[in-house]
């Protein structure tokens, strides 16, 4: 899994950006962070991880911005932390977001494992393992079931009414 | 609803104080916030509302933390940013939360009226009215009725297998 690496509020119109929005999550994801860096899209492969700052996904609560980043094929999201409707709406999609206090110790192109479980991100590159702020077991499992739809259906096992 | 303002960086421990967590939550709201100001829990009152800068709720995912808050009686939480677990467990507790970039403009004391939905903060003290990030009409709606159990309960009006 080799990492991205991202600044400080990085926001939900740079991960899914307006102009794309009628459009669906194929072509948004095709343009998620190209104002930050254009080879983003076209270059991330399936299990790779995006690595950033402070409060990322600021700004608005449009469920795309996690929703490119899952697309794309995105393992794992580490940041020092994230803005709360963003956190919240990854988790329900089934993406893992992982608060790394250290995070910046980790540069692009790393190639890390990441234990949600035991929020651990381990970096094959420096030998390094840095510790993330533990999930919730509910929310793990959560996440494990590929989100809060698909985890309420396993529960619940009922149809909903809407 | 009077104002209580707090810094940036506040975390769970400063709101559920680990030593307290084994009493219910009515010990654990009393030491609410006693780190940061000894008055705020025997103080505040139904209906006022905190304040914060960044980063409100760091820490451990404890739901405690936004638990006591709730159990104080506070209307609503505006901050310039949450950390994310504290926000989640938040909104499923039915606690309002806002981010609002400009809640630095607010002071201890003011008088203030928080409508959720429309996502502003009337600051009557001041005449300033400040905006505040929107929120999704399905988490306004969670929110108003209660948080995410009773939430679910109305909608899926079927009983959970545990």
């Amino acid at each position: 899994m080799r990492v991205w690496v991202f600044g400080d509020d990085i926001d939900t119109d740079a991960l899914a950006p307006g102009k794309y929005m009628k459009f669906d999550i194929d072509e948004i994801a095709r343009h998620c962070l190209e104002a930050v860096d254009p080879a983003f899209a076209s270059s991330v492969k399936a299990g790779d991880v995006v690595v950033a700052g402070r409060n990322f996904g600021a700004g608005s609560a449009r469920e795309q911005a996690p929703a490119a980043l899952k697309h794309l094929g995105i393992a794992a999201l580490i940041a020092e932390s994230f803005a709360g409707l963003f956190y919240r709406n990854a988790l329900n999609l089934g993406l893992p977001a992982l608060v790394c206090p250290e995070s910046r110790r980790v540069r692009s192109g790393d190639r890390v494992q990441v234990d949600f479980e035991k929020a651990l991100l381990v970096n094959l590159t420096t030998g390094e393992t840095l510790a993330c702020e533990a999930i919730p077991p509910h929310l793990v499992q959560m996440v494990r079931d590929g989100g809060l739809l698909p985890h309420l259906e396993k529960r619940l096992k009922c149809p909903t009414t809407s």
